[in-house]
């Protein structure tokens, strides 16, 4: 067991059962972007700053930033953020765990007199979940300087735009342009999230080097058979649109079990009329199809709907395949993940490197500077859940690693580009 | 193509489309047992009865009979019948057929002037299809002996139970168990009815030979694996409810096809949560197992149940298999299916044998007298549904078979059960 006796890793880990608190729901934790809930947290974790003798400010969508100088001041700066939004009915630790584990490497720094040759920025984003309105990491890409600003007019279910509700926040939304950072203002963004997945608890380790933030495509298909009497059709004369969806599934499991990285769900299906008695006529089922690599990504969903459309026609069913929405992969840098691996092996760990199948504020980073992930293991892989859990030693654990990296980093090693 | 100028085949025709008139649902075709439309049909199919010579006899469950004697009075009877309730949206043919070719008979052997060495009862049942109430086949079951006067107790959406319908249609439901027939007084059970199903349209032949009227098993599969992201679980992770549920779905349609009679069905599913992003941790689904011998079905459900437990094995997915119901096979009797067999062959036509996959009438006669059923191929194969057709040339065909039949029926062959 790592001993490393850091003192913010006990308060770090009181500040995540205290934010949860904050909370739209009462009796489950639900924090959704630019609620009285994410106000009050957002209130919390800037008081947290202030009595850290840091200097928060908040910009124009919300997040919460505060600025620790190197060695000498207006040095650029390495981002060390997350999120302190929710899903509906969440977990304590996804996106609170790496703003707070920021918050409390600056302590340590502060402890120990220690000022880098370079900047910290803590990032406090407010909304990564993407839950309310129909866009997502509009703090992330407001720093990344990707935030579109058409999205303003994106509505919640009560009818309230995203612009409506940021005005009610007392923000201005002409100045989010200007929350853009400039390249050579920056020298790379570190984030610290719980896996939200299996793998680190499964090999017996507690942190994981992040190597990309996967790439999405999602897909709905749509299968035309022949409905007819479950008694009357002998199976020859069936054109069953339920077995051919069937057929597909097992295939799809089949071809994303060979691909390494790839990983491939149907999660939704619907099969019409859906009587008992009755050979279904008309079936519709999603696809969800992620790989860390856009090639592997693209060879799958290749691989997957070629099945699709073979067994479609060798069973004389119609198929329409529409494509839901793509999204690239997002590579992490390797020298950020270097140093991460240097930190896990200094304490003892084995340096497993892992694809996020999930999404993160750090791919809004890829165009700006180097980015990288370090993931921390949770209890049963389980998020997006009250039962979402790590433990306190784990905490410690990633808090102590983080820190290893950040002490160890050199900006020079990090190429501004152009 | 036959041309058999039987008078009575257009009339039955043009009778097929006026009794469609009567509906319960301006528009569309639904005749619910009991209904005033149900009521309206009765007085008219009684009112040709009666144009026909005959007396027709309408008992306390609804029943229309009416006796054309033989060559000397109180001869045991050959029982020619079906149904005119229908489902709701019905096609005109599914039940009218058997009763108004049954009349079309006693019409032509009256026009021949010709008595047989037996009497003909016609019958028209009010409730095959069991839409209103929760029992079927009240009509078959009364002049069978098997009618359970529990079932008067049941009731239908509105509160209304059976008993008190058929008390206001002015019945008398004491007087139930005395429709059922003596044994000696029957001589057989016969009934046409259109297939509601493609096989014969596929064959190119207008006639079958019904074998059984299928065994049929209903199951209802429950699966258990984990939830989990659709992103961050890795396949060789997972537990996922679909994709075994979807295995057996495949497995189950390869032990159909291998096995000669048998049909299996997954008519309804149902995965959750059902997000595209979130693998499936709860599947439950359908099973419709139908076989023309119990036998078949039994050796089938075990088949299907061994490989559905299989696969949960193996997956490491829990599996609650609930029996829904089941009911035995009702076998034709030989030589009747023999008769049928040589009128269809004296016609020019192939004898194709061929089992019933869905229910009717004749099934409550299996205990009281030798059974067998007609079919008569039907357009697409479709039946309850308005596109539900017949070609005026295969009606005529239908009916010169059954003359045939009735004609040359040796009641000797027959013999009376103690």
């Amino acid at each position: 067991m790592l001993r490393t006796n850091l003192p913010a890793a006990q308060r770090m880990m009181e500040r995540l059962d205290a934010l949860a608190r904050h909370t739209d729901e009462p009796g489950k934790l639900t924090r959704l972007y630019l609620s009285p809930a994410h106000k009050a947290a957002m209130a919390e974790v800037a008081g947290w700053m202030r009595e850290a003798g840091l200097n928060p400010v908040i910009d124009a969508v919300g997040t919460i930033s505060a600025r620790y100088e190197g060695s000498e001041p207006g040095l650029p700066a390495l981002l060390l953020g997350s999120h302190i939004d929710s899903v509906r009915d969440a977990g304590k630790y996804d996106g609170p765990l790496g703003v707070l584990a920021a918050l409390a490497v600056v302590e340590e720094l502060q402890r120990m007199g220690e000022r880098l040759p370079f900047a910290i920025e803590i990032l406090a984003f407010g909304d990564e979940e993407g839950v309310r309105f129909p866009m997502t990491l509009s703090g992330s890409k407001a720093v990344a300087g990707k935030f579109d600003m058409a999205a303003l007019a994106g509505r919640d279910k009560d009818g309230i735009s995203l612009g409506e509700a940021l005005s009610g926040f007392g923000y201005d939304t002409s100045a989010i342009p200007a929350i853009a950072r400039k390249k050579e203002d920056v020298l790379a963004y570190l984030e610290l999230h719980i896996e939200q997945g299996p793998v680190l608890e499964a090999e017996n380790q507690p942190l994981g080097i992040v190597s990309a933030i996967a790439s999405i495509a999602r897909l709905n298909v749509t299968l035309t058979g022949v409905a007819g009497h479950a008694g009357t059709v002998p199976m020859a004369y069936r054109k069953d649109a339920l077995v051919a969806a069937a057929a597909m599934i097992v295939e799809t499991e089949a071809i994303a079990r060979a691909m390494p990285g790839l990983v491939a769900t149907t999660g939704r299906i619907e099969a019409k009329p859906g009587a008992v008695n009755v050979i279904a006529g008309d079936v519709a089922f999603s696809l969800d199809i992620r790989a860390p690599e856009d090639e592997v990504r693209r060879a799958g969903v290749e691989r997957i709907l070629t099945a699709c459309r073979a067994i479609a026609e060798a069973r004389g069913i119609g198929i329409t395949i529409d494509a839901g929405y793509e999204e690239e992969a997002a590579l992490c840098n390797p020298l950020i993940k270097e140093a991460l691996g240097a930190a896990i092996t200094a304490f003892g760990y084995r340096p497993i490197t892992l694809p996020s199948g999930a999404g993160h504020d750090a791919m809004a980073f890829v165009d700006l500077c180097p980015m990288g992930m370090l993931f921390l293991r949770c209890k049963d892989g389980i998020s997006h859940n009250p039962a979402e859990s790590i433990t306190p030693e784990d905490g410690e654990i990633a808090l102590a690693a983080l820190l290893h990296v950040v002490r160890n980093l050199d900006p020079k090693a990090f190429t501004v580009k152009a």
